[in-house]
């Protein structure tokens, strides 16, 4: 008897800008539940935001903003050493911008989620998750925070519900953990998982029994509310055509029935 | 018997950027009643959008959007041959960034009303109107949209009522206006006027009789809901401290309660 | 016998950006004998500009700068209303930037040609040649200004001779041309040849000749100093590997010996 | 018997941008010998950087280049996690765009000093001054590199010699010493320092006997080849009108002869 698993994939799209082209969004896009949305500042533009909210649309998979720092010829990637209420004003700027365009196609804002530098500056310091939280707050209550799932999982429930949002934990399938719950810094070998079958049976796990072996070989917990795929490692989309024995759920597209779920209450 | 005269006063504010102070948005907003704020394209950055909504706020003062064109380096007044698409989601992702900064706030964008170029362009363009009462109606169309009070008030009134948004007409008393109801150009001479006296007298002939004096002498017909005043020239700040006698309800600030009216209908 | 054709290619390289990447640059510079090289305003960044300058060097392609108007998110290629001061000053500042580089790799500045809109802006407007000219006497008289050959040629060598520097004309071989010399506009259908076979004559003829069949079927004079191949349309770069009866010498690159040649004289 | 100090005095100007204007540009100039001018990644544009190198050369103060990160809305004051080869294209280009309009005024570059967080990262960082210098030999080897005076002299002297460039150490009048050497944080109390006097003692203290009192009294040596004074910071300006007891010299722009020296050698 085949099991469904359902799982939230999200996946980070709307990154080109001008005439610009990157990511393979029509590719990436049948097999997500969530699409992560540049909304200007490390990448897209307004035009670029439009047609990627009319291409989830097309797909039923549901929007969400992804504010990064004002850096756009370090595509975001780059710690700024900003304060928390520069950090507060650009996600509350980026958020209300792609709202607009949501609203414009009839849909709502599901989630935010940080991107490239500001994400992993917040991963560092809960601070910043503090700030951003508070952005959501004032935007829109509604929308559900997506944060990494990790070891400080406490702190970030915490943080939800001080301030009566929703969080979501996520996980990489494609990139290597520490036993302690933390990502291994991209700079270090096997950080990046790049064959695809190894990344599908960790995805797998992780969607399954809430675990991931770790690169000291210790399995540790990790549950994970939604799974980032990404568009620019082949090997993180998991793709029914090539291999049509993929266990059943994994490609969020076919499965999706439920919103991201509330975490931690 | 003093009569009260209500006419909402509008002014470009929350033109900073950075580091980069500019305009006496606090000196200005007092004398307001309604505030058009820069969204991050040809100035304002997203602390000067939190700010200057906050002052708005402190002053009961309405908040509205003054999108502009992606050109910081020439403060948005340099006409830029954008398509109408372009122009469109320009408005569209300013709009949504600025009412996130009101909901922040707990206010609701009141009106939107292009900057310097794009005003100028659809003034000469009337498609361009046309393009931005579109993305008013996509992003959110229960702002009022300020449009130039000048002959073609058939076309703006239809366009208003094709997409089924309110429009506001506004009149500048400090600028010059031809016999055909159109401003003067501001690189002829005497187009921008710089006596205080004569521009208060002017925006009571407004407001009062809904009528201007042209270039050539001729009284023409110029009904307006919202006058312009320019913070950058202190001759269009009516200035209640200086000159007791003023009208009374000129001064928006003492005088304002109804919203900025409906338009056409 | 074969005859060997000698006969400047340039091509606009370097405006990729950040974390984007445009054009076919390394595929197209072996058939270049002149770089155009974005300086960051329209495309390119300083680190695109150091590589693009480096691979230059390495296939012995002379560079020059391409600057364009201050506009990322429309690729320089929309009209801005900029005066003719602030366009030279945009030339002088990535003339200069771009200088820099070259500089850097022990090359000289061979050429300036202008982006996009500029460019257009340019052969509409003499104007603004002049002051493009302008730009390079104050930034590097020893650099050719590169211009549209067409009907208007005895303007634009007047504009050199007066400026003290050298000009060169440009032809495009997968270009339309109007009767009177002029392109025909991008919009018109058949403004752009994409066939492989006809963008190779038409260029044959232009190198050998100085001639080109208009429109409307009237050959016209057009001497070229230099020939623009678009990295973008695939069929405007001559391909020596595909079309080995390609007649010697359009293959610029492997028979570029002389400098771009002076124009007038 | 008056003793004539001769000293440099640098400042940063041509901060402005497009509609923003920043500095007293005009004011501060006089008291200069060397200007440090802005070039358009953290503020300046083409048109400030003309102008202000117009203002210097009317001054007969000489121009440097003062190149920051690509952060405006940051005005460069915020650490970018870049690397050492961004920086120095960074470095790189902006020199070089500085360069043409020197170049167009018939002026040289005498000097490149970072700005703001490149500057402050510099001097945590000495791999980043070594990044920066190879800019300067990329560039223009014949440009001084401006440093900060404190207790690593040696290796920057080491930096310098091995890439053949020459190094001129600063000192500034206006901020707290701490007795290492290093500059008191612009976040501790005190550490910039506002009264005029206390300014002007300190900076004739610096150059005359190359020493200052450190924060906890400490007299520490700081033999400096030129003081920053500030515009924004009014104490920092030295003003021979209103203290015509000023020991002549301190005021460069009377005294001004020599080129900024030579450090180290």
């Amino acid at each position: 008897m085949i099991q469904a698993i359902r799982i939230d994939l999200n996946s980070d799209l709307g990154e080109s800008f001008g005439a610009y082209t990157l990511g393979l969004d029509e590719e990436v896009i049948p097999h997500l539940t969530s699409a992560n949305i540049a909304c200007g500042f490390h990448g897209g533009d307004p035009g670029v935001m439009r047609k990627t909210v009319a291409i989830a649309k097309r797909y039923g998979v549901e929007v969400g903003a992804h504010p990064g720092f004002p850096d756009l010829m370090g595509f975001g990637r780059r710690n700024i050493d900003a304060t928390l209420e520069e950090i507060q004003d650009y996600v509350v700027y980026q958020l209300g911008a792609l709202q607009a365009f949501a609203q414009a196609a009839g849909l709502k804002l599901q989630h935010v989620k940080p991107h490239g530098a500001l994400y992993n500056m917040a991963v560092a310091n809960s601070k910043i998750w503090d700030a951003i939280a508070g952005a959501v707050v004032k935007a829109n209550r509604e929308v559900i925070l997506v944060v990494l799932a990790s070891s400080n999982r406490n702190i970030l429930v915490e943080i939800g519900k001080r301030h009566g949002i929703r969080v979501a934990f996520e996980a990489f399938p494609d990139r290597a953990y520490k036993s302690d719950g933390s990502l291994a810094p991209r700079k270090e070998k096997g950080a990046v998982i790049h064959d695809h079958e190894v990344v599908a049976r960790r995805a797998l796990k992780m969607a399954l029994e809430g675990k991931v072996i770790a690169t000291d070989g210790a399995e540790i917990d990790l549950r994970a509310d939604t799974l980032c795929v990404h568009g620019d490692n082949p090997a993180a989309v998991p793709d029914g055509q090539k291999n049509p024995r993929e266990p059943q759920g994994l490609r969020g597209g076919s499965h999706r029935a439920e919103k991201l779920p509330l975490a931690g209450c």
